[in-house]
């Protein structure tokens, strides 16, 4: 632990409004936790990519497969969000350490005619055997392909977009027999606040807890539980 | 990166549907990327407290400060839910890497009346100087206090419960002059799947991204950028 955790700091949400705008922005993102850090990819009809970086990508539900992320407004201005309503359909990749600074740089202000994929160098692409619209990223090592099953919108005006799985495409290697995938042995990196990024290092995988039962520990990711 | 990544595994939505439910809900859940591990403290009416382990928090806005999280179905079998509701409010505590076999543990099936605090050994506390009735987690190194803005019901009848920030409390020493707070610094862990626990290690801090300029680092994550 790099500093002493004894002396408090408590502010409340009146304190928090009187703050500069970009100081309280800073704070408040970083005390909902570690985060995803999720290339979305998506295209127009006339084939214009778009790549964007997102914190908010939330597991939603296996049967059916469904995830969320919550899009900032104006709605109007974010150009994966036209580009979802427009064709129904997006990806997530991963970002690993390899390309976090790729990954960040696309959350610059780019003119809607510029692809990000062009802009920050990295690569599209979409699964070979499948008609598919949206651009993965090939440096990602996981990635999805979703389509659009609902919009809501939240009290702030921000969008919160229920998604719903479509393809995977991940490394065999890091799919522990039992289904558990080991991204943190992917590279797959995880987002504090705006713009704090950080490596993994497992601490284990626990066993179902149950009231009257001890916990059991895997240290191997990549071992998995025999069900 | 402990494995090679250049095999890849392919499924479609339709592959995955034939899985047993299990792995499929391993799978599914890796696939979101890192989480956030939060204690969920409520308290009824006639003060039973609850304690439990969500890893679907998510920032979303400053202004005023909301977060959500999702709550699994049946609703109706989730004291935290029941609580939430009963009273408008609830608190958010970090999980950091001394308790997080203690927090897994409050995901186990305990009776209403018992606290899961004393089934797992963790000590409820309460702002001092505030009238508050929801339990956080005294070993806990980052909490916040909510109260009910919105609950949003989602295709798959998954709960989206938005919360507004009332109080915030934090080691002093974690909080950057910028307002970043570097979680990972107290030892906040991040969860992958449905069981695997992370500590992190900071690869650092990147500039706000502008298309016209390259990106700089802060690799002390206490330093802060200067607005």
């Amino acid at each position: 632990m790099a500093t002493a955790l004894e002396k408090r700091q408590f502010w409340t949400a009146r304190d928090l409004q009187h703050w500069p705008e970009r100081r309280r922005a800073r704070t408040i993102n970083s005390l909902s936790g570690f985060k995803s850090a999720t290339l979305v990819g998506t295209s127009d009809l006339q084939g214009h990519l778009n790549l964007s970086m997102v914190s908010s990508v939330v597991h939603l539900g296996s049967t059916p497969a469904l995830m969320g992320m919550v899009l900032r407004p104006p709605a109007a201005n974010s150009h994966t969000y036209a580009n979802l309503i427009e064709t129904q359909q997006c990806t997530f990749s991963q970002v690993n350490a390899a390309i976090y600074e790729q990954a960040h740089q696309c959350s610059a202000r780019y003119p809607r005619e510029t692809s990000e994929f062009d802009a920050v160098g990295l690569t599209p692409w979409t699964p070979p055997d499948l008609e598919w619209l949206s651009p993965a990223v090939e440096e990602s090592h996981v990635r999805m392909g979703f389509t659009l099953e609902e919009e809501f919108v939240l009290p702030n005006d921000c969008r919160f977009m229920v998604c719903r799985l479509r393809w995977v495409d991940v490394p065999a290697n890091a799919v522990a027999p039992d289904g558990y995938v080991a991204i943190g042995e992917t590279g797959a990196v995880t987002v504090s606040g705006l713009d704090g990024y950080h490596r993994t290092h497992a601490l284990g995988r626990l066993s179902y807890a149950k009231a009257d039962r001890k916990l059991e520990h895997l240290t191997d990711m990549l071992q998995g539980w025999e069900d």
